[in-house]
């Protein structure tokens, strides 16, 4: 993203001295303490092109560090930046008021895997797909599958509640949070929610943690629900004439009964970027492509699989495409992730913006989308997950300095996103890149109310300051 | 449940005065006001045997109404007790500060069910059942199954974020709140959460006040997430010698990639309970009943179930049955529900507990249960929900007298659950009738952070108070 955006003036603390820093050496041991311009660039952003140094990185081991580095924060009033590994896409993570950044990258111990009861105990700092792989060798499936599932951390997952393809069927980073130990900004440890599949015991502390993107505790450890794993997977890729016809299909597919691990469509813009990855005669007439899977029992999600093909064909498909084995998968799945890659390295200015509109309004939105290209003169690739309405807006500038222009496009893209039922992020969060959005969508009452309860886990504002609100 | 209980000693708020009745009848309208004792009584109880009559009875048809009763409550310091349809089993809607009664019973409106958004939109006194049905016959499933699904009401399932049997493979109420609209304890009215199915906008406030128990605002309208009426089901019993090898059995289907749509067990007890529904041979032998469902596409479902039964045999079921028809589904299930109803008219003194157990250690659970019977003089029916190690525990004495004792055994029974990594309530929550056992769970900080975020939301505790904690 190359937007340029100026940090919060909000931002009043305490700096680092020289005291400062002595004192947190002390306290969580000098081998867990990083400094050096060189060294703590790293750590100073994430996968936006936000940048801000932190003054100083601790790098812990356990909780134990956390709490006695969140009790000098408070006695010191320095702000607290937690960071899983910087694959956020908001800025979630950029320590914007400098300060200490908090880096989980080295708890990242997968504490257990249980198959009798289908639970894992993960360290924050554990890369998702690390979870999913040791599940699978024991027979279970973690669910969330974020685009950037090889490289980011579970503890960011759960701090920002992730999704993914697989959303559709198997639901967000939330729904296999059981429970979780976190330290409160007052160093404080709690244990929140339960270790077994069900609780309704007081006030849903775990869920109100993620989702608060570092803001009202630090993640320490997860307790994840893990369901059996499919068997099988299959993959269908299909093209078709315009979205609209697409769209019919996937209603269609979803209101006949199937419920398919993964829905991801893509528009013409999309097809045009990625087109030499498509050896197929159709493509060249194609408005629109989708990818469908199913995953269960190999007999089961064979049958499925066709029919969900023949509904395509129903609705007007051009062609559709099984494939039969898991490198043909692979392929398919490839051209839907080699296009994020090329839109961001094909445009001097982009910026990935995640909407969510009913499932049943996303033809009308995406169909609506060339007036703004036109009005803002900006491109807008958009593709994603049809079964939930969430489409990624990739929107792109090819005049570097066009920053103001796109700002004022995205305000009104967010706002029709809006009058049609939606909301303004499906995945990536608020961060410090969507605050000055909030107050489109949420109301000043609820704002004032989630305020107050930020208030109460962090009265002197030293973790995660400026985030989501100032 | 016929243990004596007091209620509390921390209600101070002011009667309703012929002065304040007049207020209320003036503010929300004459004709959604009951008064006099006989028909207040209906009000003053739900499924235990809590009862305290209500001062007044507020019924309104809008959210304005409660809105400004809201704020006479704040005003004159009376207190509002939420009530959907008095189906809980914890006194959670029992108003034992007297007070105002607000019965949501008559906004009873299904205001959209969309097949092509798959979402309801609903006010919370809908009958849970009504909801299920009109949805169906759009091609839509709502899943949450309370056993109390004919009688309950849909706010209230979302103000305990009620479970049921298909939560092994659907979830519990809360995963299908997507948003709702709540009147908030000092009148205010407030959206939170989605319309769409995915959002990450600012803190979640909406799963905050689901499992809340109407002690943080009061439900006025619920956005539902409904997904693909599965086009079939199928339906198995089978009759093991004991409890291990019946567990053993829920674990091999689990981890053999089968995900059941209900999975429900009962005891030897409960077994001779309702033998007469019981026709087959090899009941006399068995120890443990185990019912499982798979639901989906007609060819699918009746694979998966033969293999299901396969997996029970060699566990060493002593047999399997399977329903052919929606005519013996109702027989199998009539079993299971029956047991519920025997218990309670067998026993002069009956305590519903539901607790939950990480899934492998249900058979040890249950197996030490014996030891508890003979130790507090009490006979335990065990039956519940096996896939989610949630364990109906039904408490029983036949003395009329036993209610210290019971309470004891139960406290020692909770502590037990706790002790192997479990939680005290799956389903019905704390309510009233468990708060003296929330400490138990839950440690001092996490309670303290509790009664903070209900002091922003009701800083004068007019709204449901003494419910949770004091």
């Amino acid at each position: 993203m190359k937007v340029s955006r100026s940090f919060s003036s909000s931002c009043s603390y305490s700096s680092i001295t020289p005291e400062i820093a002595e004192h947190i050496r002390q306290t969580v041991g000098e081998e867990s303490v990083i400094t050096g311009h060189e060294k703590l660039e790293a750590y100073g952003r994430d996968a936006t092109d936000l940048i801000r140094l932190p003054e100083l990185v601790v790098e812990p081991q356990g909780a134990d560090q956390i709490q006695a580095l969140l009790r000098l924060a408070n006695e010191y009033r320095f702000p607290v930046t937690p960071r899983g590994l910087g694959t956020g896409l908001t800025g979630g993570s950029v320590p914007v008021c400098g300060g200490v950044l908090l880096s989980m990258a080295r708890m990242n111990r997968i504490l257990s895997v249980d198959p009798r009861n289908m639970i894992a105990v993960v360290e924050p700092g554990v890369v998702t797909a690390d979870l999913k792989k040791v599940a699978r060798a024991k027979g279970l499936f973690y669910p969330p599958d974020p685009a950037s599932l090889d490289t980011c951390s579970i503890g960011g997952n759960a701090a920002t509640n992730a999704g993914g393809p697989a959303c559709v069927k198997y639901g967000t980073t939330r729904n296999y949070v059981l429970g979780l130990e976190a330290v409160l900004p007052n160093g404080e440890r709690i244990m929140a929610g339960v270790q077994t599949r069900k609780g309704v015991v007081g006030y849903d502390l775990a869920h109100l943690i993620v989702g608060s993107e570092g803001t009202l505790g630090v993640i320490t450890k997860l307790i994840l629900k893990l369901i059996p794993h499919p068997p099988a997977v299959s993959t269908l890729i299909s093209f078709f004439p315009d979205l609209p016809s697409t769209m019919e299909a996937v209603t269609a597919i979803l209101t006949g009964g199937h419920i398919p691990s993964a829905m991801e469509f893509m528009d013409r813009h999309c097809l045009e970027l990625v087109g030499d990855l498509l050896t197929f005669e159709s493509f060249e007439r194609s408005g629109a492509f989708l990818l469908l899977e199913a995953d269960g029992l190999p007999v089961m999600i064979q049958q499925e699989i066709e029919q969900m093909g023949e509904i395509c064909l129903t609705h007007g498909a051009l062609d559709v495409f099984l494939a039969p084995d898991s490198h043909r998968r692979n392929k398919m799945w490839e051209v839907r992730k080699e296009v994020s890659l090329r839109i961001e390295h094909h445009s001097p200015l982009y910026v990935p913006e995640d909407v969510v509109v009913p499932i049943g309004r996303i033809a009308e939105f995406v169909n609506g989308l060339p007036l703004f290209e036109k009005r803002y003169t900006m491109k807008i690739y958009a593709f994603g997950h049809a079964g939930d309405g969430n489409i990624h807006l990739n929107i792109t500038a090819t005049d570097r300095n066009a920053g103001p222009r796109i700002e004022q496009g995205i305000s009104a893209l967010l706002r029709e996103v809006l009058s049609l039922g939606g909301t303004i992020s499906g995945e990536h969060g608020i961060g410090f890149a969507k605050k000055r959005f909030l107050p489109l969508e949420l109301s000043a009452e609820s704002i004032f109310l989630q305020k107050k309860i930020k208030n109460i886990f962090d009265p002197l504002h030293i973790l995660n300051p400026a985030k989501i609100f100032d």
